[in-house]
């Protein structure tokens, strides 16, 4: 039981199948819609008004703006204000700027989170202060859990570069352009009432529509909704530490190694500065074979977009965009498409694109030596980051975690992670400045580097060598009470995250 | 009650509102699909197999292909062939190319159609000889009966010129590209089993992806898929008769005298050779003006992607390609968007664009002294025509019938239409050779035609000549046998076509 529904534990990879149906949104009709389609209403407190905001409600947003997201507050500040208590916020990840939002958590406007719990949120929920439990899912588990009917978005609010009087949106237009708006789909299909707010107000029609008109309630015109440069934050930008870039250049050896690297293969490179620097080393060594890469998964950055502009990438698949040349790209190139969640990362679906990738680079901020890893908290217990696109990831045909041994004197392969956000038979190989583990089921990727003299090691050499130099890492003390869960992908609790004693 | 199940009667213009939710899928789980995303099965007799086809089963088929189409008689030939019985086939519209299944509705393979019965299979269906009862639906109506679970199909089958091993389809790339694939849209969502066919088959990714391989099941190659060619066939010529002609100038004419015609207006103009023409008049008279439409909605064919070329129209919403013209624009031009009945024309929306156009031209059969119009059965009784998205457009916010009076001496404007597809009320302009009749509900129109010199005349008085010339049609002699009902945008039931005495 959780927030009081009943959860079904984890039964193992593929292991449980749903049964029944996707969730059916309420029928509209047209004759309920002005006749001229205009859905403008002059404030987002009359919006939401119109919307039927009530106590214990489900309000839904996106994170296309990442940490310039300027919408989040200012819905809890009004609900705060017209006294409405116990919402569900169900973003599709928090961020830095939403930390005045522990004030609402505080005053009983916000109940708890489903959807990430970042910085100080996450450290106001592992202290055991947030009054329900929090949720936490992968994006493709969003996509899955608004679908299969699991959390069911009573408002919707989607914060639009460019939109029209219809509720027709798009990411790519106006002077907040941020990208796409992928997060929101799911929101937009499946809410009961769904808000569009924007500073760019086109006439009739907004194209591209990313978000579809025909699913708005209502359309309101804001003066600014996003501070686009913010969306270059944290998790986004280029490493310049020479430690990390000796391990993305590792990664990339052993890839080319293995036969990964070969004309017409796929890789995505997901947030963090590592595994984004990896795109830079597999473009030098595409052009010096005279390859190409059939397409590239995004968070696309810079570096994405010359590979695709200069031919060594045909296509970039992108869920989001991870900085502004990223936005431009995909304004202008239409090989250069945008993606959602539903096509990339949904289990529930009749299956997805991350399961057709080549090779998948993520980070982690914990290995243990069964190869589960950790992404949401830090070895001293706090949740401090949301599961992104990490674990629909890992279904890629061959997923890399490049990790530091160790990170401030704390061991990063351990002999157990704090929370297991990726089972470990889906990780296939561990790579360290000082060695690569690869897991013992890929036998095929173990044969593949006998003599490479790749440094190979077993992912127990790497613990004890972690532990050699900063000693063997001290548990930490948890209360019994359980903070938050972490969903799998299909629906199912991995595990949980309790109260960190003080 | 139509084949065994209850229906609603029409109500009235938005006066049936619906109730409970839309139609929920069976979930998937990637579990139970290819790991590397390859749906290919090797033939489409497999692929129906594997998609578990059975008596009494709904089977959709889709229409882009037009007079063109050579998927569908290969699934009723299959499925005769494996003694499949009763099925009920359910394409988005049916041409002449369709007339070899009156076999499968002789032999017992087909029970009925529910979509259009044009030509031979209309007139097999009014002479009582189909098993079940022929539904005909709007093109928006097809969405709203499959969203709201009015019909639940059990196989799709999408005929795509271009499709990825993962489902991905478009309808602009390959040796049959045809444009885009919208009338396939509600079917890859809702269906249960969903089959792409394809006869150009791409490396993943396919893009665009008019159809998201997400929704697809099976994938399978065959030879040729269609005939593009044959897409300009029927309705979607320009007309070379110099009756019609006159016709569309005077139905511009019209617009033009009642102030549609200004900068940032929006139309569109139906299928049908006059109505197709008035683009030709529009573009004159914007030129002239030095004005510009802000959006035209396609049916796109050469004359309005000229339009959109030459900078007049700024954007094409175009929900079928006409032409090999239109097909081409769709795939190289960004502001000539596909769209879908979803976003067009589903009533049970939140909106929908037909509503937004300025003016829409349309043709009819028949129109009678109450402003309702007919477009599937003739004054002879004979089932002929689909209703594509006719039902639709007549929410904009002015419709206009440029008709004939009379056609091979038989009146066209008449005391009673023999079937009704659209109520006299959302029926604002007739325009005919021998004068223009308004809608008395539209005193505005009226208002703005006075001292226009255009021959404006009362809708009796229409009727009158008519059959002064022709003399008083005689009614046709019906049994009391219901062979097809019409249904309304809403799915309330709005007439009946009954069987035609011999």
């Amino acid at each position: 039981m959780v927030n009081g529904k009943s959860e079904i534990p984890y039964k193992g990879i593929g292991k449980h199948r749903p049964n029944g149906r996707k969730f059916g949104p309420l029928i509209s009709s047209c004759a309920d819609f002005p006749a001229d389609g205009n859905k403008l209403v002059p404030t987002l407190k009359q919006a939401l008004v119109d919307a039927g905001l009530k106590d214990g409600m489900t309000i839904s947003t996106h994170h296309h703006f990442r940490n310039g997201d300027l919408i989040a507050i200012q819905i809890f500040d009004i609900a705060a204000a017209l006294g409405v208590k116990d919402l569900v916020w169900f973003p599709s990840a928090s961020f830095d700027c939403h930390a005045p939002l522990i004030k609402h958590l505080e005053d009983g406007t916000i109940h708890h989170i489903e959807g990430s719990m970042n910085g100080q949120l996450g450290r106001f929920t592992t202290a055991g202060k947030m009054k329900g439990v929090g949720v936490l899912r992968s994006h493709g588990g969003r996509y899955q859990a608004v679908q299969d009917g699991e959390v069911e978005i009573d408002i919707a609010v989607i914060a639009a570069p460019s939109a029209d009087s219809f509720g027709n949106a798009n990411g790519v237009d106006g002077p907040a352009a941020c990208g796409l708006l992928g997060f929101a789909l799911a929101d937009s299909q499946y809410a009961n009432k769904v808000i569009v707010v924007t500073d760019n107000l086109v006439p009739f029609p907004c194209v591209p529509w990313h978000i579809q008109g025909n699913y708005v309630d209502h359309v309101v015109q804001l003066e600014q909704v996003g501070i686009p440069e913010k969306i270059v934050s944290g998790t986004t930008a280029i490493t310049k530490s020479p430690d990390r870039l000796f391990l993305a250049e590792l990664t990339s050896k052993f890839c080319d190694q293995v036969g990964i690297i070969r004309d017409g293969f796929s890789f995505q490179a997901g947030a963090g500065g590592t595994a984004l620097s990896i795109g830079i080393y597999f473009a030098e060594m595409l052009k010096a074979k005279g390859m190409k890469a059939r397409f590239a998964r995004g968070g696309s950055n810079k570096f994405l977009v010359e590979m695709l502009e200069d031919g060594i990438v045909e296509y970039i698949l992108d869920g989001q965009t991870f900085d502004l040349e990223g936005v431009k790209s995909m304004r202008n190139n239409p090989n250069h498409v945008n993606t959602s969640p539903f096509t990339s990362y949904n289990y529930h679906g009749k299956g997805n694109f991350a399961q057709l990738l080549d090779v998948v680079i993520l980070g982690a901020t914990e290995v243990d030596v069964n190869f589960n890893a950790n992404v949401v908290t830090h070895s001293d217990g706090a949740l401090l980051h949301g599961i992104g696109g990490w674990q629909n990831c890992l279904f890629a045909k061959c997923t890399i975690l490049p990790i530091p041994l160790f990170r401030d004197r704390i061991p990063v392969v351990r002999e157990e992670v704090t929370t297991i956000c990726g089972p470990g038979e889906l990780i296939d190989v561990i790579v360290t400045e000082r060695g690569i583990a690869i897991n013992p089921l890929r036998t095929d990727l173990l044969d593949k580097v006998k003599d490479s003299g790749l440094p190979i090691r077993t992912i127990h050499e790497l613990k004890e060598e972690a532990e050699r130099i900063c000693g063997v890492p001290q548990k930490q003390v948890f209360d019994d009470e359980i903070v938050a869960v972490v969903k799998w992908v299909d629906g199912t609790i991995l595990d949980s995250i309790r109260k960190l004693r003080n």
